[in-house]
């Protein structure tokens, strides 16, 4: 098959590979339907992220059809049509039991396109197949649903639950990029009275307001006198990091008000300093995490029922072939202003005969 | 009467002031019993806390009798021996609403000693007495009750309910002064399954012990390790900084396990780094607070149950006119071994006679 | 002035009364210019509510003009413009400190209209005014704003917080009178997946969509097939009790999920079978309360951003006057349609001059 | 092998009866080194539990050594000494992915000794092993652990986890059974202020103090009233009932305090009254449930470090082919005295040489 396959720093080829075969009883041999690409994923590619290795087949998100499944699987079959998570889950260690399947010890957690072979490819293996995937309501667009693998409830539970937006908050959202504007959408679920906005780009606050902000500011701007001004001077509920940059973290501690909440999503290379001489008399929980993914059967449902907004998070579509393409439109999307691009689609659903079938 | 006068960075002095009065219609006139120095005082006679002015009488706690009370006072009455609280509450504002007394915004939170003259004197003018006294129970002793007026509620509701202590969790205190002992002994209250304590101070870690720590360890001898080792390299559930300084707080992001919690009780006057770049995935949660005092009623009942260790935080006892004294050896305390200092007590009880009746 | 007087059973009279006047230095005096009629004001007049005495007057709803204020108000002043809450609260005692204004122990919780003089009055004397009052944004309309003293809070704290609520649910509320109507409504605050209304009057089921139902059902159409059917036989998530009689209440005890919520509003004057021979294995949580009114606030900046559908509760207005003829509206709600009736309002505001300053 | 199996009501037999073997990929099989009675199998044997066939074997708790595991199995092995927990878990279904294990939909839940063969027989086969054994860490004695496999986990969780014990909280427990005494020694984690058994006989009001109780009442000698007299006429925080009738389950109703919790343990065969009437306005918590056991890791800890009174549990002790009279001991506990009696121990630890290796 073909696949994306990293060689070295900046070096990534989309080539032949062997096909994934089921290696383990628990494991679901997946054709990939519809895959998208990660801010994570060019991490990689830059080699921010060393664990990922020469040889390795990227992505960690997709929707397809399962073509095998191991013996031990009991929750799919062949033919079934699934999303596959971005983290898996073995479902036996004692994170697993609490449901911080991101934590997993057994063998799970992120490990697809990081240290298993990932999603870009034609077909993928997925370990732990009945807590990794997950079967698809008909009603759900499969190029939508391929943002389920990450995105949505990585904004929604490491955004919107770890900082308990509730009814009539105020919610500031830093950063108004893919995870930004998810997390503007996923706060509505729990009707925050204002959401604000903070970036860079007037093209990514205009989406905000799209996706649901109430106001926009751009950050050279000062945001925080907005937030004073709008809160008389009291400061944010919640104030919801989703750049991953010292900056926009330190900012947030500085937005938010005595009792509030501080929801770090941002993936980060570098320390923040965190202002203890303030915050220490201050009543603020901040929250770190990496996504566990318990909240997908909720937010699919939800997709089918129309309440996500899917299709105006995809700004850009390909082929599954015009991977390398796909990387330079989502890298530069400054220029571009790619959101999420999707690869692959319906052409590929009306094929989805099961492999082990033929 | 006399008082304790803070006139300059390093100038304090016991002296005659004008007897204090009924302001408000909320107020009591309190003549103090028994007092206590708090870590705080000490910043404050340096020079560190700039909101208090040249003629302000220092201290935030305080047991004592009620003398005299404003017309709209209905909770104490003249003759009443109260606990003074470091917080006092308008109960009006949202904050006081929400049971976040510490953050009041209607006159109350830590005044005392602070922004208004407070109980290191013979009488003190307590606001919004209703909310911001508790009548204490026969049972309770008068000399231990004064540390429930700040440490203990401080190292329970920052530290402990904070950091969500529960049973079987590993806990770590890193600090073992009095704020770090209280948190020890309080934590107990939800069973933990082990406490570790680490300091510098051999005499902290036998005293850590007598609190109830399971563990101690010297800082200089990688207490990470220790906790790595005995947690299955995992770390501990809760983490409580109780000594201010961004050397502990970040020793406590270092030995948080994965969905672990860490609770700032320190004062710090320097920011901490916050390794995101390590912390960012680890679904960790870090609270900072000021006491509220909600607990106050239950530490209160606990207390005259006999099962807060209050007398052993007593180390040293004098007379409320020895103030100076009482500084110097609370202020030593590597060298004299003071835990808490406390000034007054029975031979004052005895005489309590209501000011006003006379 | 006038104001509706309760003198025995089934006789009540609108009539000349003394003018109401402070009290308590905590008092306010309002000017009524806006009321209605709860539920529980006919249950008074059938005299099911023994502590309501003849002489007394009923009522505690409104909205009105602050016209005089006791020494110890600090929230309000003449003039202003407030929501009287059915709720006082004394500020001082355990279950005030801890939010729960419903059940206070110091003179509050449900008095209006019940053991002290009422709103249904051209003035009504209000104790604990700076608790018990809320300053009415301009944003909010004052007729609908009536609707925030009693029937809105109810529904949501007593509903959908007790019932806990969250996105994606399954919400079943039996019962679609105003109380029904206004769950349904707030219980959109938290983006439930479904929302099934039961009720026996098709005219209530229509208002129920109007509210935000998803789906609706007559009661003696086996509305626990429906729930059963539309969650793959596993019930709903939570079950909203909105009627007041044991049938509703064991029907909801039927209809709800293993690990579900129920959640009883109605007011009960008769007992109901709990099958704890079928309950003790479901792991089923169930909640009764009276409401606090914590939630007011919030409420009142929703309502001032247009999104709590204030106005289509409102079937029937009256002038003040009108009062015996709006109860009679009130009571015969099946044949009249009523779901809430409302006295006073625009006219009343254009005469608001505060009593005390003529 | 031998087991005791169900014949029809009132007739039960140790006998001959063939030895289980793994059937599932997930199963494990387990020598049984000890077990014990609870008190629903004698429910069973009576014929109230009409899911029990004829044929069947009793049991769902057990201490053993595992002699043969699936494939599938990951977490124990052969010769690994275990605690066979009364709940099974299939990992996979939604209950057990939110930690709801004793509501599986996935095959497993209470399924030993009820639809599938179980723990009192020399061998036992246990499905879905992983998320169903315990390997008992090497300090826990055989003897006591077997306590964990039900009666601890299922007072701690649906007792007082489900009543949200807290420190300083008055506790009221209803019956003073194997279960109550559990939930008397487990609400100790919490630190209550005061614990208050209710029970008919004299013997278990003594063990309810040695378990921890600070008062006990006969139920005949008005314990409405000491529970009033205690608390000022407000109520406990939290009662418990455990007795699984419909007297007791009322009582806890009534002696509940406005905002407090009553938790149901009890296995209750006829409906409850439950007065609305009273408790609409009262705001009452009630909660039912059946054991989850996924506090049973933390529990084992906790009797590692010796802070469960198990040994206190155990009166009575018998062989395993002495089934039919250890049961007779049990039936007659108020003859007899007993609480929990446990069957094998120690001599069998000394020969449990795995099966397979044979």
């Amino acid at each position: 098959m073909k696949a994306l396959v990293f060689h070295a720093p900046g070096r990534v080829a989309w080539q032949d590979v062997p096909d994934p075969s089921v290696k383990d009883a628990a494991d679901a041999v997946v054709k990939v339907d519809a895959v998208t690409i990660c801010g994570t994923d060019l991490h990689i590619v830059k080699g921010d992220v060393p664990e990922v290795t020469p040889g390795r087949i990227l992505g960690h998100e997709a929707v397809g059809t399962v073509v095998e499944t191991g013996g031990e699987v009991r929750g799919v079959r062949p033919g079934d049509r699934v999303l596959v998570s971005c983290i898996s889950s073995c479902g036996r260690c004692r994170f697993c039991r609490e449901g911080r399947y991101g934590q997993c010890r057994g063998g799970g957690g992120w490990v697809l396109g990081h240290t298993l072979d990932g999603t870009q490819a034609e077909y993928v293996r997925v370990p732990f197949a009945d807590l990794s995937v997950h079967p698809l309501p008909a009603a759900v667009d499969g190029l939508e649903a391929v943002l389920l693998a990450d995105i949505f409830p990585t904004s929604y539970e490491v955004g919107v639950l770890n900082g308990k937006v509730g009814p009539g908050d105020t919610v500031v959202v830093v950063g108004a990029g893919p995870i930004g504007l998810a997390a503007i959408a996923t706060a509505r679920l729990y009707s925050p009275g204002r959401t604000i906005a903070v970036d860079r780009a007037p093209s990514r606050l205009t989406a905000a307001r799209d996706f649901g902000a109430d106001a926009t500011v751009d950050v050279r701007e000062e945001p925080e006198r907005l937030v004073e001004d709008l809160t008389d001077g009291l400061g944010a509920d919640v104030a919801i990091e989703a750049v991953g940059v010292p900056e926009a973290f330190e900012m947030c501690t500085r937005m938010v008000r005595p009792g509030g909440r501080v929801a770090n999503i941002g993936v980060h290379g570098r320390p923040a300093t965190l202002h203890l001489e303030d915050l220490w008399i201050k009543d603020v929980t901040i929250t770190t995490g990496l996504v566990d993914t318990h909240s997908t059967p909720m937010l699919l449902r939800m997709m089918a029922a129309g309440r996500l907004p899917g299709a105006a998070m995809i700004t850009h579509r390909f082929e599954l072939d015009q991977m390398e393409e796909a990387y330079e439109v989502f890298a530069q999307a400054g220029r571009t202003g790619a959101l999420k691009v999707v690869l692959g689609g319906p052409r590929h659903d009306a094929v989805a005969v099961p492999r082990q079938e033929q």
